[in-house]
């Protein structure tokens, strides 16, 4: 049964959403004014929320996948009484305004997640449901749940036709993950038309080949119907569950309901009085809401801040019961070190002989994790190569979710959004580990990251043609300067065993960004440091590893990674044939270039002007540290199937190279 | 029935693997262990080929997906009588070897495509599949069907896994591609261990739910059902099939079959000679093949010769009944473009108003596409807006394949494969379009292009933060570096319609690798080229737009695409201030560094220290051409929601704040 006042709430979502989208001249009113009746069940019959408190930890979390559809959850969030006013949503998609174009996380309260590209919050909110399930796995005592709440979320058919929510989805069934509750707005329209034309396929059928529980809503304003849907799928725990709701966009709209034109642009000013008409709204009042509508919404503050105060009181319970994991509950979600967290971190010895960055980095890892125990994560199929798995742990699975080893399988971009989602939901630390060259699989999730500033940790292996004999499609080349490009994270690539300890520690303790590092395959030396400047100077990003000579340098050679080994070595050689060399070791660009001015300098006094980068991937980038007088050796094209030794000789990367471009440049 | 030519036939596939993988001391033996029966039944029984003439028009097409077990390939082609000696087997994984570690394209004789890349092959083979239907749909006739060929492959669970084998395989099914045959490795084993870790799904049931026709056979050894299968597949005419076929990795391996050991590294001496003793080989024969295994498999190349012949003879007859479509099909074939296939290109009159650069594009587009009749694409679901539309021209459906306008749904990874398998296939110049943000989600199709040097045309649109009010998860910033980084990519961004003429005309021409195109969403004026240098010169990749001033210039304002516009009215503003100003437009660094040393002395003489560089994005890679005493007015953070117009103030992109930095500079 549909009340009256049902009906005129979900009008106002609806108009709303039509009305800011047409003050802002742009934007999509068809998606809220189709979903706005599953939207308004879900969020006043079912949300777990507090108003007052966007951050309760127990909260329910919402995902607006068709992150386009933003006014709708702008709606929300105004009417059920967040900090957001009816002139925040007059400012839609203005500059400096709260109500940007896509729902941005940190910037409005109560968003949990910035969506726009398809596919992206979908998968993300996988990540919060496992996310979920750890935390009540390891957390909750008998009688005292302090973890229990579902995510849910409204996907659109462009986000089912994403790979990235395939790959999550498969994942999320094999997980058996329940509290995952996804609501489909199928309304059978895309950009192009009609979903005929590219989307014909049964995804009731496919998502229950994923072991997820599907119903179907045939009418998508039959409030009813959605309730029930939503409490069965609320019932089933062991499956997650996609309901497919049949709407309408831009339901309301004579002359532009279930039409493309609804999508992406305003309805026009004389539609927007039709659609008004048509829905019994009065058309002279832009962002009208009926006071009953106003108060009925508000009672969401009431509500939130009474299950907030049960859960509080929950809590206070298990403080006193399990004070010790009460104490750890506080650091998991505050993202609070425990002490000493980094007190059994290896110190490397010297040794000629060395290791690979990747088998340094996993030692590391695992050190940081016997202390650290909401670090967890995996790999997209490759844990032996990224050496990720954490020794001793469980793996995550049904039956087993305080398991803290990941299996992502061969799904890098899931992995990708699924980290996202983890670091989201809050408590926990996420990694996830590929071969170098496939951060391409991943990139839309790893630049959401970024955006959302979040701390997610990526372990790369295999950065180089040093991986030899897979040839070049395993070979990054570019891929060091794709990633330094993107704002806001931070790569590190470090050269030896105890330069990888450093990164790691960067990593864990980084606030506001994504951190990525770039490891070997093949084995490194590991520095003497009494020889060498200590490790810890990875945290500025370069540093002098050594100057040869006593004097101010002929020469810098600027390396990273498994490069800073031939560089030491043509150093050498250098320095006998009577040339005073720095070797600047700069495993992270980002970070070098937060440093002061004037240590910056010291590093890379402008007066030495013959300078030499090297490194074995693109050039791109690095005239900013070589100049105008300086070099690169650098690889400007695709690398080859070879053993990595034969590889690194054949594209010029030897201690012989560097020594004669060196000649020629001083 | 399995005669023992047929055992000695598939085992010898499988020791030739094993073997080279062991004497590489690299690669993956078990795939082609656990997949050569199945591999032996298409090849021997089914394959339409002619290992003479690889490059045979109508051949079928065979797509190894799971690109790792490349001996399985390689054995096959060696056994079949291609350009590929034993020696060549021996010589795996070895530099300057054919046999590279993964199949490559253009390196090995029969090897129709780059793959590795886990989804790749299996996306792009649905590219090949829809070739072959547009062009029968187009040449073929009654009695003469000059093209009709099958696309088959094998496929692995990683490539099911990954979400971009989802995209394909949905628009597959849509798009009804009978001739598209996928053999499953089944195997049920990935790298880190048994499939029950991550990968649970029903794939049957998930096909069958993309339209696809599904079978499973239960022995992967069992080659009668696994003929029968591929029969039934061939005689499903309007659905594409996937055959399961339950095999074991390592087949053979006393010790390693079913394990993932045997996945990713040699047996080890020991082991292969357990195998050799198992499968009743001689143990002390490397890379042995019987005689009459030699003789039975070399029945090929008479049966390839004997197949082409008859092919000649019916395209005989054919290009006697219709002469002007076999001259259309060898310049389709040749990729030779038709006479005056540039003429209806518009030159766009100088317009203070102008129009973006999408719309040029568009137009410019339409103009080739009359006379270039194998020029076919479309869009991820963005064709209104990447202005991708061939006016008047049906869409490729089902029952009208011979439209040119394809529908590739929001699915850009998926495209970006599909796009290569059309270039692989032959007979097409396909393109596809996105916003440039989303060609994030396409990088490794991208990558793979550059690799194959495929000739493939990417129209990205709504190229900056000139999108707006979208805000900063569609708005590029660090895209045109990352485009620019990947080797073998040409990427161009032009500056207004004429600029955009010349683009599309390169990317017609260009030999040897795929062209981006970076368009604006907001208008740009068209330059008056009586008071500017021609258009034509976005072939030398950057030139001389003007001097302001009779004098060498005091600066030079280098820029690209949409800011130049600003980046002219500031040297107008500061030729009035008495600065002689140089603006270089430079559309693309690619072609400019192709440039003479000559040329490029010219644009930009040493002696000028003072420039600036102005995009609209990260300042990556521009200090190569601003050198040290230059600055980059850029954009290395993430963007905003709010109007183009006020984004582009607001970060910095104005006359007024270039003039500012400039008069500093000088």
């Amino acid at each position: 049964m549909t009340s009256k006042l049902d009906e005129l709430s979900v009008n106002t979502i609806r108009m709303l959403s039509a009305d800011a989208v047409q003050k802002a001249n742009s934007g999509h009113p068809g998606m809220p004014m189709g979903a706005a009746s599953m939207a308004y069940v879900l969020w006043t019959r079912f949300l777990k929320h507090n108003p007052g408190n966007p951050k309760w930890q127990d909260r329910d979390r919402f995902v607006l996948s068709a992150g386009h559809g933003s006014m709708l959850l702008y709606s929300l969030l105004h009417l059920t009484g967040y900090d957001l006013t009816i002139d925040d949503l007059k400012g839609f998609r203005q500059w400096g305004s709260r109500t940007a174009g896509h729902p941005e996380y940190g910037l409005t309260p109560g968003v949990e997640i910035t969506t726009g590209p398809l596919g992206q919050g979908f998968a993300s909110g996988v990540g919060m449901a496992l996310a979920e399930q750890f935390l009540s796995a390891r957390f909750n005592r008998p009688g005292l749940d302090i973890v229990n709440h579902f995510i849910y979320g409204i996907v659109s058919d462009g986000d089912l036709m994403e790979g990235v929510s395939h790959e999550a989805a498969s994942l999320a069934g094999h997980l058996a993950l329940g509290k995952l509750i996804y609501l489909y707005d199928d309304n059978q329209i895309t950009i192009e038309g009609s979903t005929d034309i590219a989307f014909t396929e049964d995804r009731s059928q496919r998502f229950r080949a994923y072991n997820w529980h599907v119903q179907e809503v045939a009418d998508g304003n039959d409030l009813e119907a959605i309730e029930n849907a939503i409490h069965e799928a609320r019932a089933e725990t062991k499956r997650p569950s996609l309901i497919a709701v049949r709407t309408h966009i831009g339901f309301g709209s004579p002359n532009k309901q279930d039409k493309a034109s609804a999508h992406g642009e305003p309805l026009g000013p004389d539609e927007l009085v039709l659609t008004k008409e048509k829905l019994g709204w009065p058309v002279d009042r832009p962002f009208f809401v009926p006071d009953e509508v106003r108060e009925h919404f508000a009672t969401a503050v009431e509500k939130g801040i009474r299950e907030e105060d049960a859960w509080k009181a929950r809590f206070h319970s298990y403080a006193e019961q399990e004070p010790d994991m009460a104490a750890e509950w506080d650091r998991f979600m505050k993202d609070v070190l425990p002490a000493e967290w980094d007190s059994e971190i290896p110190v490397f010895p010297p040794d000629a002989k060395g290791m690979a960055s990747r088998v340094a980095s996993g030692k590391v890892l695992n050190a940081i994790a016997q202390k650290v125990h909401n670090l967890m994560g995996g790999s997209a199929d490759l844990a032996p190569s990224n050496k990720t798995e954490i020794v001793g742990e469980t793996d995550f699975q049904p039956g087993s979710y305080k398991g803290r080893n990941f299996r992502f399988g061969v799904r890098e971009h899931g992995m990708g959004s699924i980290l996202n989602g983890m670091a989201l939901h809050g408590g926990i630390i996420p990694y996830g580990g590929t071969f170098l060259i496939f951060c391409d699989y991943m990139r839309p999730a790893i630049r959401l990251a970024a955006l959302m500033g979040l701390k997610v940790i990526y372990v790369f292996t295999h950065d180089s043609i040093g991986l030899g004999e897979d040839g070049p499609t395993h070979q990054p080349v570019e891929q060091l300067a794709s990633l330094r490009a993107i704002p806001n994270l931070t790569l590190l690539r470090p050269c030896d065993g105890n330069e990888t300890a450093e990164a790691w520690k960067l990593a864990l303790t980084l606030v506001g960004g994504p951190v990525a590092l770039a490891l070997t395959r093949q084995g490194l030396p590991t520095l003497d440091r009494t020889q060498y400047a200590s490790a810890s100077n990875v945290r500025k990003g370069a540093y002098i590893l050594k100057d040869f000579g006593n004097r101010t340098p002929d020469l810098i050679l600027i390396s990273t990674g498994s490069e800073i080994h031939i560089t030491l070595a043509a150093a050498t050689v250098l320095s006998e044939k009577g040339k005073a060399v720095r070797v600047v070791s700069m495993p992270s660009w980002e970070l070098f270039d937060k440093q002061t001015a004037k240590y910056k300098l010291q590093v890379l006094p402008p007066e030495i002007k013959a300078r030499i980068s090297i490194e074995a991937g693109s050039s791109m980038g690095w005239h900013r540290f070589v100049g105008e007088a300086g070099e690169t050796i650098s690889l400007d094209h695709f690398g080859a199937s070879a053993p990595s030794s034969i590889l690194f000789r054949e594209f010029g990367f030897s201690a012989e190279r560097i020594v004669e471009r060196a000649m020629r440049l001083v």
